[in-house]
């Protein structure tokens, strides 16, 4: 990818080669598993993907185009937030631009699987279903816990988590709640190992999805299809079931 | 751009230069539209502008400094929010950028005024001190109505607002708080005469400020003291303050 | 249906078939999966299933053991509620006699899948895990629509919904909230073809699992692990799998 | 009473001694006032009992007559509750069941006072008229304290209880709003001297009860007159009353 | 129990003094009128009646030992709000003038009992044991309705109200809740027969008691024994109890 | 006292009369006290100072008039609550008397700012128009600190308070809450300094302003626009203005 979000994300190095194939994001080995996060498919069109109109291809800009061909033909399909965020292209970029400063960010303590679990976590309180299920997926399979999203959908209080993960997602919530943030806060993560750091990735993953979780209620961003089974199955099996 | 947030900052000062002309932030045309938001100041010094350390600003990437320069030459001070967010120099651009696509936005039915009251009317339920202070004064410059801001603080349904500026911050409140959006929402913005990309505006507005919220809150960004006062008095009592 | 269960209610009557078998539950082959409403299983050692200890079969009354073996011969598990209740046998009996008497009920128009549907919507208020997971893999096998239980568990006004099941689920939220119930609650059920017969039945399920949804909170019932992915897979994938 | 109520419960066993007769609670001396717990009455045709249709007797399964003749022939009059459950024979059988595994348990530190002050003390959260009305007096009955539930009605913070009823009612309460109950939860109970088994029966009063007050509400159960008086005047006064 | 309060309660006994006569705030003749609300006992010796030391009536101005003296003589108790008032005199005199002012205005349509169910309706929301109960007693008197306040109490939409008397509670709760109060809500009164005046009387008794119920709770001011029964023997039951 | 608050609203006039002399409740020496929460003008003709019609002066009695007159004359405005209450020449008296008592008593540790900080912290929570734009003026007049009722205002937790502040709005907010008052509510105001007496005054504020938040309601009392910038220019600046 070459453009505008490159530029917005990595203004200074000169950088031939697309924005988000290279680095283990969308590298290769990854591809199977993580694709999925945001990929094309032909069967959004049986159902609405949103309320608004998502515009053709060739009226898109090229960068936009360019990031969600390389991200539909690395992953089995294109999820629907490209789709419906595409409709403002200025907006696209920035609200991908944000996303991956936060969530592809490689320096910190938090997993990919903290990062989703943060999520899920927080869209609950929303009640997003975009989001839930879609990150509820990437959960199970950075995680390789098929179980851990959908019981911290159901009460985080009594899922399975480490203390480390519960001080994370106290913390997260508290942000998602709008709640005062004080010291004891910061406290609390620090006991777990997180530091002032950890804790605005944190915080900025459970604000960002504040915000995501609202435009797809007012955009209609509805889940694709794919998302609801992806990483139930453990891996060897499903190799086995595709010969 | 004769920088209407400079005017409205320092009106006494002509200011020749557009305010964010040139510079490596989203290129020409776009970028006086970003520094609108907020100005520079030495005062910060005396008070904790946040919970995280400011950077220098020989620390901090070219393009961000030279937006915080300019926006700080023209204005009589550099808003908060720019000092806690470069801390994070990736987060800032994705963050102004999008700020930018949306507070900016020529096009659509939303005076300036209508999009500070939505932030205002929102940022209230978040209880967020930066958001409502700044953007209440920002509200009373835009508006020329020096008291409406505070009434929407204290009790928007009993503020004097025109029926559209109610149902405008009703969407923008529905979407705030994370509701189900329905086609009825729409129906209530379109009786008064706001379109389904006004009513993307709108919850797009609500949902960057539902983010911004939390931000302000983790970071403990705090209002510049000029703020409070902004608008406040008639601009011919102003001058004659100042002979 | 004839058996244990039944004898516990009816206990005069001889009844030589076993509880679970005969029916159109899921058919012979599927039995084992379905059982699981609730069966036994030696994996439970693992993991507590519950905060009370569980008595061994051999200190518990013969009816009890003998409907627990009968579950447990027929499906691949037992699910955890008929161990943490036979803690108290009087009350295991009574438990499961209103469950029986209500989820078991032929007559009315609640399908077994609509039963389920009350079930995960009303627990999901009381974020009670056991209910949530075992009743959604049971509304998945009953209802044959993988992702649908998962959307109510998100939103259920957002979930793929006929009119009529939302209808129904609007009733039993009423219930579930102790909201008063008026005339109107039931007018919208009989808008949707539901008399007084079945909003009795829609009531009853709210209400039964009201109770539920609190035993399970406090004797810290947890759902067996067979139930997140029981209902996952398509018929023919899963009989591809297994040959 | 030759108990249908015990014969359901405890089918196998014959019983010489009948459920409710023996015992202090249907015992002679106190029939007249606590007999009302649940008996039958003429009165109650004059105001609708709820909002089903209410069998004739000779349209009820023998073993729920006999246990309503039971009750009413010793009490006053029969509460509702027995008249609407009838409307469900397999229900009334298994509702009663469960009822009189808790309510009239024996074991345990419970006190029939302690259970009443629960039943009250989370009927109220619910606002449910029946289960207030008529378990607030049947508290008064076994009490002998006449203010007691009316200040537990109205603040149980307030009330006038022992420190140990207090730990009682804040488990009972915890259940009843369906709070994640922690081992904290049960240590406060222990520092007042109840161990597991008595908070796994004040757990599941509070929980039959969320059930209970949810079924009086979508079938409009009404409490019968003469609860709102029982118990509210000195048993000797009554006497003298009454020559 | 004899004295205004006996007046207020049976009316029918001539009074040689007039209740409510004309004239200064605290003139002699219209201590009476305050007196109504409550009355004096010595049973406040035993159990604390508030958490603020009670004056000895030497240490207490004239006009309030004038006033309170009346009220003792004339009834049989001192209900606690006098005593736990007269810590601060000149509050004592504004609280009772303004009680009196609303009270015991002759003027409008609300009944005694109309104004006492008001208080009632609205005390139990703030939770308040004076106010509820303390009151309660004077609904059944004026009433002669004993079940009507327990039902108000416990959920008032359920209670045994005229349409009427739901109006004037709907209106009497949203004041008290601090609800916006639109023209739509004075529609509701007028369409039962209240003016704008009689919307006053409601609105200010509602918000009086919004204060009362706050003080009653930092003062932990206590209902007399005396009104948890008052009013709940018919009247020739009472006489017969009594020779 | 040579009006304070005179002196705040219009501070060039030369005030030979004492604004609160002591004396008899009404009389001539003390009506002044009250006028000094607000003072007349002629400029509530323009808009509609509230929902009930305000009488004449010549219909009103004549300490009512006297009063109002003196604030009026003394001040620049009448605050609009004057007018309305008016209406009610009973209410009238009793409600300012209550004012009196607690807002101008000199006794206690409660300065005038202490006192309007409370109206201000306590009104924001019933979203009251009036209490909080009136009572926030007042409070920049008498704690010469421009920003702080607004900080109050959006967030009183992140307002920049001193510890004791904090203390007493927190027992304030408990009260305006009517949440039980506890021994350990006073102990955290005694930590800060505070006794009894100055509890009582921090809850009879809080409790008389959960009461006037009300009445604005209803009658829907609105700012006079004086308010909204009273005491946000420094004196020195306020002088420079008026040669």
């Amino acid at each position: 990818m070459k453009g505008p979000l490159l530029r917005l994300l990595r203004p200074r190095r000169a950088s031939p080669r697309p924005l988000l194939v290279s680095g283990s994001l969308w590298g290769r080995a990854q591809t199977a598993a993580v694709s999925h996060a945001y990929s094309t498919q032909a069967g959004s069109t049986m159902r609405p993907t949103g309320r608004y109109p998502i515009p053709n291809k060739k009226d898109l800009p090229y960068d936009i185009v360019e990031l969600m061909e390389e991200v539909e033909m690395k992953s089995g399909f294109l999820p629907n937030v490209f789709s419906v965020m595409s409709h403002r292209p200025a907006e696209f970029r920035a609200f991908f631009a944000y996303y991956n400063a936060i969530m592809n960010k490689e320096k910190g303590r938090l997993s990919k699987a903290d990062k989703e679990l943060i999520v899920v976590a927080t869209s609950i309180v929303n009640r997003c279903p975009y989001c839930v299920i879609a990150h509820g997926a990437l959960h199970r399979i950075y995680s390789k816990k098929p179980a851990l999203a959908d019981q911290v959908v159901v009460n985080w209080k009594l899922a399975d988590l480490s203390e480390r993960e519960q001080a994370m997602l106290e913390f997260a919530l508290a942000v998602s709640h709008a709640d005062n943030i004080t010291e004891e806060h910061f406290q609390k993560l620090e006991a777990q190992g997180f530091d002032r750091e950890d804790a605005w990735d944190i915080g900025t993953i459970a604000s960002f999805f504040a915000m995501s979780n609202r435009i797809a209620h007012f955009t209609d961003l509805r889940p694709n299809e794919e998302f609801y089974t992806m990483g139930r199955i453990p891996r060897d099996k499903e190799k086995a079931e595709t010969p």
